[in-house]
């Protein structure tokens, strides 16, 4: 959408829709989100961390949106709220909104005749659609996606350039995929005989609910035999690996580079951290948060944070103390004998 | 395949073909493998691990599969077999055979006039095949894959939609290749001269031996000057990194997320673990296996399973821990002191 | 390039070129790198490291590239420089030129009415050029490429198959992208209101300088508000993962699996190992350097290298290690404990 053709809302207008106290003027008008650092007359920021405070005294924006607390924190137009980084969320939708399908099928898109297109669905160039493939209304398949035969897209899904969907999968409601998700791979299933691995055919699907969007490159492997299932509202990052018969709990958001490994069960309303992993066959309870790069090798029952990062430090002293973590349990025995002998000594004192 | 079109197997046939015990009624037929949960009277289950006998008990399969400890943990027709997840996989492989190429090269693909296919090979919608690329008997090439010029494919592969293939590599019979995996791109090759990163020319190819399988969006690089070569019957799982020049031996298999760095040598029969490293210009020796999480900085010449994944914590627990990691070679050293103090007290003191 | 169309060129030619200094035949004439065990009489090769002396002993290379301090650790006509690798690279660069563009747009690729490509780009079979996007000249596109509306991609810029860029990136000159990259997907913004996760669109495009190498299946997301931004010759590797807000730092080096998180600031010629990880939100020096597997949860203000990896160890000892890692705190508690005492136990000697 270029500058000149979009839509502009004053203050009153956006609290109108959303809510909150308007404090200023509330006629300012404005057009566009913006940082504080980079805001225009006709932009609205917002400020969700006092560290930004500073920022915000520089912001040449037209309105911040801002919470309760810092109600006074600026004399510029503003809109007060509980959660200012969810309102601005809700503000950056209306002024930035997701694009409508261009209805049709792009003459170089290759579509089974025994598809199913939704009339108003739009199919990218070079796309691939299946055999018995379902495409729901609304949907948005794009450039060099292929969509595996009998695969179910439902309505108002997003796919973006170059996404590999499955046989067999099925995509709930407004489900964004991003470019190089590879949705219902194989699983990773082989067994050893002979000194040879045979493969397991892998025959479940990927089931995914409503409302979730996959990152660029991520995967989700199709269940060995049972579905692999990702619930509703789940969020996931780039460069995430789901293995085969996974549950992934409603609203849970995961970070990029994690793995979650076969089996696994995660909980809703989980939280986790990029580059992390979950171990195979583990439970994870709802409302989990784990760390960056921190690997769950037992199951979790109770919700609380969890982490098992190493620490960084200069080469030099990294060097000096992880040498010694290789003597820790040595350590630890010196200590309870130094203990013990200590306390001998102390009563032959007494 | 649907369902109607599904062959069946009663028990008798299938052990005819197979071998193992039959223990209860060798006529009980199956048209398809189960969980032991979701399991059906014309289903095949099986039981590798005695956690699962709780499950065993409450199964509605036709038939199990069973090793020869757990022979009468079942009254239900059962194979009994040494080795049944092996076994099953290979029942499941009946049950389920891997597509059979639709011969002939669909019309939108693009293949160079200079390109050999096999008669019987299928080229699948807007694939691309290079000049004088060569593909072998029964292969299945998917949608919106491209295979380089010069690149030779054996007999029997499957690439499933948009894999790349670049230029000059060479896959062998029987090869599986996932959406999104890319074989032969450039080595990380670069040389610091008056600070700027020249670029260092790759031009050794990816040799992929017989039977491999290599998952979704797995990267594989071509050699620097020589070649990266993946030996016969290899498994890479989704999102592994496989660096130039290195060598993967026979049979080993690789979880998913796992980077080997650059001319590293891995051995055979190796099992290496989930998001697990190999540091470049390393030795790994045959049957070694690493766990999840772990990065190798040292070459391993003996076979064994080795680990250096920091164990996850309570975030206030780790937090504590984590903050005396960083003094724990001082700790070392204040132990020593102690060790001779207390030595020095028990001399005066005897 | 087959053998028979091959450039050669003489020492002589090499050394006037390059500069350097000749020693031996300078006709002996080259076609071709090598590496020192499988170099021919019409392949060069180099030493950079001592410790492949051995080799170079046994090497049948017509000319050796190495480094002043080794000038007659060999017979062989030979280049002597003060950086070999950085000259080999130049050398290979002479014998391996990289391939120029068969200008024109391939007849399956569907390329929007409204874009500008130069005239002498070469557009491969089925790419997908969105409206307005620009071209430079002397690019390549590779087969299956997308590429977003009104994107901007400099001169000489080359696209292995199948890479992604979205809509309004701007590539600049001499860039290479290899297959399955993915520039400018959303970045993982979402905020939660009501127990439901709200998308913040992204709004911020991916600015990428010249000279940058972007390996496969990388990704670059766009930003959330202002762009991200990769500065002029930085070099990433496989699988690498940029958040939203990133800024990479000219001529920084990253190793494969990286994942650099949101609004990180990353100095200029850092070197930032595989596997690795920057926190949201940090600023990293300069010329700092950072180790395979580790991750930095704090900005790091001052060159140096920097490390984090739990070492590895044959997994019985680390399980006896590890477990004491979780008493650590403890264990400096008691020792500190044992220091009190023994400080006393002195006194009341003395």
């Amino acid at each position: 959408m270029t500058r000149s053709e979009r839509k502009s809302y004053t203050l009153r207008e956006i609290a109108e829709r959303f809510g909150g106290e308007v404090v200023g003027d509330s006629a300012a008008r404005v057009t566009q989100v913006a940082t504080l650092e980079n805001a225009r007359p006709d932009t609205v920021t917002f400020l969700a961390n006092e560290r930004y405070l500073p920022q915000l005294k520089a912001t040449r924006a037209g309105v911040v949106i801002l919470g309760t607390a810092l109600r006074e924190a600026t004399e510029l137009p503003r809109l007060v709220c509980a959660n200012p980084y969810a309102y601005f969320a809700r503000v950056s939708g209306l002024l930035n909104p997701s694009r409508q399908p261009n209805s049709g099928t792009h003459v170089t898109a290759v579509v089974d005749g025994s598809a199913m297109i939704a009339a108003d669905a739009e199919i990218g160039p070079l796309a691939v659609v299946g055999r018995n493939a379902r495409i729901g209304a609304g949907c948005i398949i794009g450039a060099g996606c292929v969509i595996g035969d009998n695969a179910v897209l439902g309505a108002g899904v997003r796919l973006h350039a170059n996404v590999t969907i499955y046989e067999e999968c099925v995509i709930g409601d407004r489900v964004i995929l991003h470019s190089g998700a590879v949705i219902g791979a194989d699983g990773f299933g082989i067994a050893m005989a002979d000194e040879r691995w045979i493969k397991i055919p892998q025959i479940g699907r990927v089931v995914v609910g409503n409302d979730v969007e996959i990152g660029a490159n991520t995967t989700v492997d199709r269940g060995a035999i049972d579905d692999t299932v990702i619930e509703d509202g789940v969020k996931l990052d780039n460069q995430i690996q789901v293995a085969h018969n996974v549950r992934i709990g409603a609203h849970t958001a995961i970070a990029a580079c994690a793995g979650i490994a076969g089996s696994a069960k995660i909980g809703r309303y989980c939280s986790i951290g990029g580059a992390s992993g979950i171990a195979g066959h583990l439970t994870i309870a709802d409302h989990v948060e784990i760390s960056a790069h921190t690997i769950i090798t037992k199951s979790i029952d109770k919700p609380g944070t969890y982490t098992g990062a190493y620490p960084f430090e200069p080469n030099r002293n990294w060097r000096r103390n992880a040498a010694q973590l290789r003597h820790l349990s040595d350590l630890a025995d010196r200590l309870r004998a130094l203990e013990k002998k200590l306390a001998a000594l102390e009563r032959s004192e007494s």
